[in-house]
């Protein structure tokens, strides 16, 4: 159960670079390339010949050819081509609306009328020079809700992320969260504390001591289908914490786009984006690293918390104030889904009624 | 869903000449071992006393014994003895006809009394020293009729196989399929083209110049249960083609042995068989190396393609003219099916009125 | 199906002495740590916030704290803490009963409230220092019945341990069966035999000639809910086999706790307790690493005489004199789990009246 008529996050462009890449989006199997004119595409991977994956084959004059047999597919789903055969009456695939923004190629799994460009998630600090952005990949076997819970309480910091970001004023902090329309916030500051050794090493980068007392903050947006973009930084203490003019703080924004896979699978797309020294690439690198391996602590966590909740399914989940950024977020969801559902059985009559009549 | 009164080809007598193969074959486990005469053994794999695979014991004077306690099975599937234990009404285990022949193991998985060894695939060419042959075992994760589909449309070379047997000009080539009874045959006969990487060596094998233009010929059979030969070859343009003499020529038999493990898994013997320098051990061993790369190819295709049909079971796969040699070999299968059930319901009928009488 | 209203052997201490240790038993999930006081501590491997599994957390304090959101959990169940929250209404999990003796941690995963220390098995060799032990622990994918079988037929040994302690003299004598109330004892008496290689060199190790005829003993002692312990030996021969003197003699016991994880699934400890040279540690690993070679070989045959047993549920295991001893046990086993179902049956309507009235 998940948001359908949304854009998420499937892929990066170097993933298909060389070859046709397969992936599944929300329970939906696709094959990603580029067309004639470079534009990203995603199709059902699935050839209507023989029921080959088209993920198999190869990109040819801005086809997608099947490795099989060779039947040349069209963008549309349509059959283009095949040797020695008339192809207009074979059955097409699904064309699930795909485009290319900020770097990632964003797929819409739902219906495709419904498919409405403005509303891609908006990232300001994408296309902005001032602004760089290293990220990642990983795939991990638990329900998108639970890294958006993991990433809207972030107490787990103290724990799972002991020797990097975590410590201990996060637990005594209390957070605060609200919603505005269909983003939930959840924000935590930190006041005369000692950094932690990630910020240690962001202060450096910033040209600022690393010994003294700072303020630290935590602002976490979700919004739709599943993002959670975290605001995190630190200023030297007093000088006005997140207000802090640049010249005192180091700031990031944590990029967390969580594409389910499969009811019990997600490919979570991770990253950092940074205004300071936006074009030292081995800063890039290094920040990289850095969060890939904090991240990585996140994945036998998840999946054993997702084996457990399978083999007690009739447990309910707290629901602390710590929890209430993942709780508004789930309500959030909950009622996407729900319109959808109002959505899609009108929409359904009307196709009835329409192939009835034609 | 498989022919089961039928001759499979099991396994090679390498596999069990150091000790027992545990094998399933159309959904049945089996062991093969030789009996005190050499002869070859196919029993189920289940020791009567507790229930241990008989496939990790060992062969000791011709009789099956047990690994876990040293019960000694015989080749008719009744227990000879056991340590200081009474065997006489320890119940029986199956014996399955088994017969070695054209150094192949054929096992008949179905109704023992219906076997027939006049219904072995001929192979003429294998106990004629004129002929050499070389070959080996893949195992194939996808319903034995998609691996008939692949072999009896040989247009997949072009795109499957493009650096060694694949060209344009098969695609371009109409194929003439018909069937004969029970043998559907499948041909394609190329005239003046180039020949590819594969066939310019079996020329230079044939001592016959490898940069001229070509006649090509693929004629693929297809007989019961799943077998497919396809005679295969190049002969100089302009010199016959198919019936060229032998000295403008180089052509070789594709053997193919399908045989079920389960509904969706292939145990695949492939082979060539050659009719040009057959003592030449040295080369039977090049040409299976470069078959076995060849062959691997078609692996994760089946695999995926099984995938595919298993999460879309409601799609119908299209019957184009160049899958014409697979629908009828599925025709083929099918009345075989059905034939056999008709058969086995009086056989199941006879037998309840004979155990009533006795 | 197993008793649950028993001790098991759950772990080793040395399995959580750094950190917490996820094991399931019986098909509860648990966890094994230490308190503050030391004590083995058996919980649901569940923490009541999330979900998560505190086997992933640390111990701070004698509590176990949750290595996700820091939930501080009590040895009985019951939330001690956790930072910024009142906790005292927060669900309880399940506290096992947990005992360490013997060098082994026991649990109870039935009722609680039935635990009886004394229901422990007896060691007495364990705490004696004339008497040395090691063991190992091996998954095995068997139902616990299959191993308890393989231990009290030990006929098996001719064939699986044929290189060390199996011979063929052990099929010719006939063993002896009795029971004796929830105990069942299989014996079996060699005389005048030649020892096998394992005993050749325990003979060696008790300083007495290798190369002379013995006489050999085995007696298996089933005990609730599934410990085998077994009583194995040789003596010169003539010197009085079992009741000779020390020093004609090499005995040891070996040492078999079969804890069920699943329906088909165990834990096997497996070890031998020897009551010579008991100071001598490098013959202790001497001898546990001969021991765990052969019982390895073990792990083989009982994971696929397990999947035939699946396979074929409908067959029936022949029961001969040499099963005597597992059928035996089968059936203490079932008197037991009988007699925990009457039982539990009270105790289920007590609470729900108890509660009814709450």
């Amino acid at each position: 159960m998940f948001p359908r008529h949304a854009w998420y996050v499937a892929c990066t462009p170097d993933e298909f670079a060389d070859k046709p890449l397969g992936r599944t989006v929300c329970g939906e199997q696709m094959v990603f390339y580029r067309d004639g004119a470079g534009r990203a595409v995603a199709l059902e991977d699935y050839c209507p010949h023989r029921g080959a994956p088209l993920s198999l084959g190869r990109v040819c004059e801005g086809k997608l050819v099947c490795g099989y047999h060779g039947l040349a597919m069209g963008c549309d789903g349509k059959t283009v081509s095949m040797p020695s055969q008339r192809v207009d009456r074979f059955p097409h695939i699904r064309s699930f609306p795909c485009v290319e923004r900020y770097g990632f190629i964003w797929v819409w799994p739902g219906d495709a009328s419904l498919a409405d460009l403005a509303k891609i998630e908006v990232l300001p600090w994408a296309d902005n020079p001032e602004w760089a952005y290293g990220g990642g990949l990983y795939h991990i076997a638990c329900n998108y809700r639970l890294m958006v819970d993991n990433l809207m309480d972030l107490t787990h910091e103290t724990y799972v992320h002991a020797s990097s970001i975590g410590q201990k004023e996060i637990d005594d902090t209390p957070c605060d969260t609200r919603v505005e329309g269909d983003e939930v916030i959840t924000s935590r500051f930190m006041t005369g504390i000692k950094a932690p050794p990630f910020w240690r090493m962001a202060l450096r980068m910033n040209d600022l001591p690393d010994d003294q007392l700072v303020d630290r903050w935590q602002i976490c947006h979700f919004t739709l289908p599943s993002h959670v973009m975290i605001e995190v930084g630190v200023a030297l203490a007093g000088k006005g914490g997140y207000d802090a003019q640049p010249e005192f703080k180091a700031s990031t924004l944590v990029v967390d786009f969580i594409t389910p896979e499969t009811d019990t699978s997600i490919h979570y797309f991770w990253g950092m984006a940074r205004n300071f020294k936006p074009r030292d690439a081995s800063l890039t690198t290094q920040i990289r690293n850095g969060q890939g391996q904090i991240f990585a602590e996140d994945k036998d966590m998840l999946e054993r918390q997702q084996a457990n909740l399978l083999r007690w399914p009739d447990r309910r989940l707290l629901k602390l104030n710590i929890d209430a950024g993942g709780v508004h977020a789930r309500r959030v969801i909950d009622r996407q889904i729900a319109a959808e559902k109002a959505v899609i059985a009108p929409l359904a009559n009307a196709r009835t009624a329409t192939e009835s009549v034609a």
